[in-house]
Formats: structure tokens, C-alpha cells, sequence
């Protein structure tokens, strides 16, 4: 089943929000306009957009309102994308060739600042302070985040708690902001909008875990990079934090630092592959998805209700 | 005269702006904090928080409302000197090692990205939507201006419009927000505004212009970096485009570039001091300045206007 047909009455409006990207990165400086262009075209699911127009469901509805937010939610997230690309000198993401890598980490890192700033012009169409101040809430937790991120590589001596604390500002926060602020705008009733936040938090959860499996599960050609990137990059990810309960394997691992050669991580990579770690990890990502969608269950039925709860099944399944 | 007395009757306030930014940057992520205080430690003149209290008296002055806008405009423009010396390349701004130096480029990022973050909040605190607007706007010319400059490093064959753009977007026009802003958010009439938007313009292209001059004729105590580092680093300011008038001059300048020698470019630096460029610099200055100081007169007469005229000359006359 294709990602799309999961949201399909939402195609027109979807197309509309791709449109306002384009338009929303357009610059009269060709190297920002054309660096964001390229992470534009560079795609990605628009979870974050496709969220927000769902749960404006379940206030009233106005596509000419709730635009402006879909494409300032996305625009910091394509932001955060850059400016991360700078922390983990990533050189190829989705296939593509990083901002960073064609350019240089300086055209990155303003690349981003702008970015955030043209989301802050969207934000300011939408003319509701309640949507600003969520948002920049997110934002802080989410650059806080990305602090601790860098600080805790190659620091194997850290636990669960620690790992779900830092998914939660990587991923989770701003699907979660996105799904709460998607029905704030739209006037939904306040029990309303706080239930779709935890829905957002909840698949966001689930969805970093399942990316972080699938940096071990998945092959180059799925991942659009090479496979074991994140313990390369000392990124302490579930399913490390579970292999390192075996021993043997938990010495193994302490041994991976920034000189490690690729031989000893792809053996390391395949212990942690055949231990039950990729299995505990799925299970965990499962106890969010259900969650989830067990907090759908107190919302009113409508299409939105229904869409929201097959892309979390969908999540749960997906190989990408 | 000491700086500070050209505004005594803001000590109370500036005082308590001071302590609000302490709390602004406060973060429970030790790194985040120790660079955010390091820089905010590090000083500076807080041009951007008087203007704001200056032009506030322009409409109905209230310091607990106003003192928001004052915190996000400081914490923009520190936000903004974080990743400048990531592009920069600096290790030291105001005689102290930079964030950068400290830690390095992706802690000076996220560092810059958490101030951006926290300014928005002290934004939204505001809830004046037209200040939001003006200052999204304002960010995405700096941003743009960053990616010119960087673009523009040891371009030679430039204009003085190339030039006057770029300390627009560099200097001019957040010190012209503030300004104009403080305004708007006391409920100032919008030709006041604007008048005050004029200003701080003029004002903002004095002084960066005399920035530039500094960089050439300052010694490396006054300017706490050691002198010329502009040219080293193929920033062409206005001393060099006077200077490229010259034959010979022009010759000599347009051999600049990442390896020349540091006793070569001193020379060079010797005959552009020598030469009528930084005269003809200061003239400039002087004539912004001069423009600054005649939109006052249209001001209605209260202490904030003494105050402003007295800053307006005082920039004109620094050594550092």
C-alpha cells in the first residue's frame, strides 16, 4: 500500500502546501535559494505537514489558514535536517548529496538560519501567539536536544531513559507539536488538541526508534546511505543499548570509538543484528504505535481519525 | 564622556535587561549555557536594548512590556556573532577566545540556533504580531546578507553599492528594527515609527562603516582582535574600495587572496592607511551620521531624543 493513499482525500491541499515550500524558499541569493531547493527536492514523507492538516480536522478547517503553519513546521524541520548535517558530517542523505557536502558546512549552517526564519514568517501569517509560543518552545528543547546528542557520543555508559529523552527532542517533540498545533489553529476544543499531542509524541517515538533499527536493519539502497552509520558515529541508538546487556557484546561495543576501523563496527553490527536487541527495540516502537492508537480511540470519528490511524500502522511496517 | 552617561536616566532599566538576558540564556544543558554566557559575558554595548528603551519613549513607555523586545533583539544579535565567527573563522571578538574557539563550529551553531530559539519566546511574550513580522523579515535579509559576504570574500572587482547593501543586511538594518520597533510596541504613531526606523538605519551604516575603519587604523588592544583581519580575510570593506581607486593600490589589492603571506598583506595595509581611503571612509560615516542627527529634528522633543542625538555623536567619535 502506498504512503499516499493513506491521506488521499488530502491530495489537493498537500499539492497546495508543496507549492508553498517553493515558493516559501524562493531568494534572490542564488546559493541559499538554490541549496534549499535542493533539500526541498530531495523530498522526505512531509509527515509533519500531513499531520497538521489531519488534525486541523478536528477543528474548522481552512486550508488557506493552516497552510502557513504546515509549511513553517516544515521548513524548521528541512532546518533542523541542515544544521544537523553539520553535527554528523553527513555527507549523503535520502540518496542525495548533503547541503554541507556540496557546498560547505558555513552555506549549511546559514542555509538553516534562514530556513528557520522563513518559517517564522509563516508562523507570523497565522496571527495566533498560542502557536508561537508552542513553537518555540519545540524549538529550544529541540536544539537542547541536539547539544546533549552531540555531548553523549561515544558514551556508552548511558540508559534507556537517557536514549528516549533525546528521541523525544529529536523526533518526537515537533510530530507531537505538529498534531497539537494542527488543532489549536483550528479551534479544536483544548482536550482535543492535548490528546493529538500525545497521538504526534507517541508516533514520533515510534518512528525514531524504527529509524534507528532500520540504520542497522536496512540496506544502502533503502536507507539512501550506508548501513551501521550511527554507531560509526558513536550515536548510542536502542538497539546498541540493548546489545550492550549481553556480555561480551557490551565490551565489544565500549571498544567503538572515532578510530574504530569499518571491519571491526560491520562485525560489531552484525552481533548486535543477531542478537534479540533489533527485536526488543521493535517491540518497544510497537508500545508506542499502540499507544497511540489507543488515544485515537477518544477522539470523534471523522476521515482524519481514520487516516491518522492507518499511517501509524503504516509506520509501524515500513522498510524505509 | 563614558558611553554609559549619554542615557544615565536608563540605568535602572538597562540594569534590569541585563539580568533578564542572564535569565534569557539560562539552560539546564551545561554547554549550551557555559557558551551562551561566555558570550554574554564577553560584553558589548547593548546598542540594539537602548534603542529599544530610547524609541519606547516615543509612545507609552512600559518597561515590563517593553523589556521583551529589548531581551529578543540582544539575544538575535548574539545569536547572529555565534555563527558570524563560524564563518569567520575567529578565535577571538572583544579580546576573548570565541565560542567557536572555545568548543567548536557545531557547538557555535546549536549555541546560535538556541539563541534564535529564545529570542522568539521573548518574542512571543510580546504579543504584537506587526513586531513578529518585521523582525522575521529582518532576519531573513541578515541571513541572505551572510551567504552575499561569504560569496563575496576576495571579490575585488566590487562597487560601493555591493558594499553599502552588505552592511545593510550586516548592521544597518537590525539596529533600524530596533529602533523602529521599540516604537511600534509603545504605540508610537507610525510616522514616528518610521522616522525612527530612518534612524536607526543611518545610524547602523555609520557605524559599521566606522567598524571597518577601526579593522584598518585600530590597534589589536582597542579592538581586542589583532588589526587588518578584514582583508586577510577577503572582506572588502570601504577603506579597500577607496583604496582600489589608486593605481598601483589596485594592483597590489586584487593579489589578495587565502595564501598570501601576512607580511605581504601588512604592506598592503601600511599604503591603504597611508592613502586618503580612510578619510574619504570617514566622510561617509559622517555623512550618515549627519543624516541620523536631522531626522531627530522632526522628533518631538523629549529626554530619549537628547539621548539618541548624544549616541548618534558618540558613535561618530569612537575609538573602539
Amino acid at each position: 500500500m502506498k504512503f499516499q493513499s493513506l491521506y488521499s482525500f488530502l491530495k489537493t491541499d498537500i499539492d497546495l502546501i508543496e507549492r508553498e515550500l517553493e515558493q516559501a524558499i524562493y531568494s534572490r541569493s542564488p546559493i541559499i535559494y538554490n541549496s534549499s531547493l535542493k533539500l526541498l527536492q530531495a523530498g522526505g514523507k512531509r509527515i509533519r505537514p500531513i499531520f497538521v492538516l489531519l488534525a486541523a480536522h478536528f477543528g474548522n478547517y481552512d486550508i488557506g489558514k493552516i497552510k502557513n503553519l504546515a509549511v513553517a513546521l516544515e521548513l524548521i524541520h528541512m532546518a533542523s535536517l541542515v544544521h544537523d548535517d553539520v553535527i554528523d558530517d553527513s555527507d549523503i542523505r535520502r540518496g542525495k548529496p548533503t547541503v554541507k557536502a556540496q557546498w560547505d558546512n558555513r552555506v549549511a549552517m546559514y542555509t538553516g538560519d534562514y530556513l528557520f526564519a522563513r518559517s517564522l514568517e509563516y508562523m507570523t501569517k497565522l496571527e495566533n501567539l498560542e502557536v508561537h509560543k508552542v513553537l518555540s518552545d519545540t524549538i529550544i528543547e529541540v536544539c537542547i536536544g541536539e547539544m546533549v546528542q552531540m555531548k553523549d557520543k561515544y558514551r556508552f555508559d548511558q540508559n534507556l531513559r537517557d536514549y528516549l529523552r533525546r528521541i523525544k527532542r529529536k523526533t518526537a517533540l515537533l510530530i507531537a507539536a505538529s498534531c497539537q498545533l494542527g488543532a489549536v489553529a483550528s479551534g479544536a476544543p483544548p482536550h482535543i488538541c492535548k490528546k493529538l499531542y500525545h497521538f504526534g509524541y507517541n508516533v514520533g517515538m515510534s518512528y525514531q526508534i524504527i529509524d534507528d533499527v532500520l540504520d542497522f536493519t536496512g540496506t544502502e539502497k533503502q536507507l539512501g546511505k550506508p548501513a551501521g552509520g550511527d554507531l560509526l558515529q558513536g550515536n548510542v541508538t536502542l538497539p546498541v543499548l540493548y546489545a550492550m546487556e549481553k556480555p561480551g557484546l557490551r565490551e565489544a561495543i565500549y571498544t567503538v570509538n572515532e578510530k574504530t576501523s569499518q571491519k571491526d563496527i560491520k562485525r560489531i553490527i552484525e552481533q548486535i543484528k543477531q542478537s534479540d536487541a533489533i527485536q526488543r527495540s521493535n517491540n518497544l516502537s510497537q508500545r508506542y504505535l499502540d499507544r497511540a492508537i489507543a488515544i485515537l480511540d477518544d477522539l470523534p470519528d471523522n476521515k482524519a481519525k481514520k487516516s491518522l490511524k492507518e499511517i501509524a500502522k503504516y509506520i509501524g511496517k515500513r522498510k524505509y
